[in-house]
């Protein structure tokens, strides 16, 4: 039962504030948001949620970069499908005034909470034309949570599934990883133009982004393929973050290992690959980091051409 | 960084559980999920958020009635639109093995109380034809919380709007009303059989499902339409446990402010309404509470006519 005011003076100000959208015929305020779908015969769908203490903490993570964060991650999914995200749907777990997470959260209560995470994904649905569809608003005395979904349309040649590397297939990577929780997992572009300019370009085989760590969503690739791997240990590209990390484990580690980096990870037939070398499509870095090959498994290759097992590590949640 | 097993036995174990259907074509285990959209240009998306120690506690629910809630609700609103559910994403905050939370939820486990939930979301899923396409596992050493996203096709006449009332509309509404928390919640069934008849034999005007209080939410079929309505306390159905509450306030009182009823609650012009109250569509209840008029607010009137204002009260999550 009601006390007057709270909810639903949120969710007019999430009414007012969400911007129109050519794609959207009923927005937030009813009891569920319509989408026109004109272009394709497919729909794609992705959620993730964020947990205060899980996947971020305030601070030093600000309201609007927790959530624009719980947009990225599902943009960066519709990217990795090679498709294009058309809207979103938010549910918020708002931490109750006075309880200890909206104190964390330096917000006097769930309202400023609300209005916090909203101008973040705003901004970011703005900048890749996505439309702030509508979503679920509640409160309690417990951490802050928010659960965005992302519906988006196939691209180019269809949806990029994991499971279609093929033997031969060269393996890429966007941009660099390791040390993602220095900042760049607040931060990070989600790689949609980069994958629709990869639909247009050449034929994807096998992709999926990297939120696991490079190792772990590798073997998702492999094991979802049925086929092995060998990746180029000089090649890897390590961010700076993973660099400058001084917890004794070395860059390379971290750069296989960390997961929250956000970028693709893909396998091309030689000949794309070897367009996409001499080419580069985007200014992105691209870079190409190892071959499927028949088996199971992967191996790092050094310098001297030595193999050795790639370890199986990233993150996942221990149940 | 992970410790072997966990998650992703669970994700696992969720894929090999998942019915096949046939607009699916990319179910759980990839960076998204692909559904044909074939019959509609139109797509509905709706998402909840239902929070341990908010929306249920366990005792007295089962996880696989919180399952079974948590897309409930979703399809009740597809319903509301007078749509058809396709698919269903869920996302889960999981307690962690020991955790309080986890304790009460009578599992040792974060991955048995996931397929606690998977029990009664798949059950409900396969009743009414819906794919469960995805999702993303979390756990934490906080609460449960089940975040379901829902999405549909238009179905009938379009998707009905909370703004479509008229003036001389007649108000129907679906089953009966109060007491919800003594059981119906976490067992009621959505109604989208009786939507999607009503859109097959009638033209609805504004429709609404009841998940705030039959009082709340027919304010907000009024501010939207941007009228008014008298009620006949007479004719408002009181459910057996508004009856049976005992707290001081009247069954009548509980009929009109309790919530999570999920009923229907429509509007169609006088022909559309005889035509329903001579030739009822369905089996399921369905009972004339009133009229649109000219104005605003909503008055009920008495068996001898008497008009008194209806008092907009039900649930709001205060913040």
């Amino acid at each position: 039962v009601s006390n007057g005011a709270g909810e639903f003076e949120l969710i007019d100000w999430f009414r007012r504030r969400a911007q129109p959208h050519s794609r959207l015929s009923v927005g937030i305020g009813d009891d569920a948001a319509v989408l026109t779908w004109l272009r394709s015969n497919e729909a794609l769908v992705t959620v993730d949620m964020l947990m205060q203490g899980v996947h971020f903490t305030i601070p030093p993570a600000t309201l609007p970069q927790v959530g624009r964060k719980a947009l990225a991650v599902n943009l960066s999914d519709i990217a990795a499908m090679g498709g294009r995200p058309i809207a979103a749907v938010v549910a918020l777990a708002l931490p109750r005034t006075h309880s200890v997470a909206a104190e964390f959260a330096g917000a006097a209560s769930g309202d400023s909470i609300g209005r916090g995470l909203f101008e973040g994904i705003d901004e970011l649905a703005d900048q890749f034309d996505v439309a702030v569809a509508g979503g679920d608003t509640n409160s309690w005395d417990g951490p802050l949570v928010v659960c965005v979904t992302v519906l988006g349309e196939v691209a180019g040649h269809g949806p990029i599934r994991r499971s279609d590397a093929q033997v031969g297939d060269w393996i890429f990577v966007t941009g660099s990883f390791g040390g993602s929780l220095a900042g760049k997992h607040l931060t990070f572009e989600p790689r949609v133009r980069e994958a629709l300019v990869l639909q247009q370009q050449i034929a994807l085989h096998a992709m999926t982004d990297v939120s696991d760590g490079l190792s772990q969503d590798l073997y998702h690739i492999l094991e979802e393929s049925s086929v092995g791997a060998v990746v180029f240990e000089e090649a890897i590209p390590i961010s700076d973050a993973a660099h400058m990390a001084s917890d004794g484990r070395t860059p390379l580690e971290h750069a296989l290992e960390d997961g929250e980096d956000f970028e693709l990870l893909f396998t091309v037939a030689p000949q794309d690959g070897r367009q996409l070398v001499t080419n580069p499509p985007f200014e992105t870095k691209l870079t190409w980091i190892g071959e499927i090959v028949a088996g199971s498994g992967c191996q790092l290759r050094d310098r001297l051409g030595r193999l050795s097992l790639l370890p199986r590590r990233g993150w996942e949640h221990s149940l």
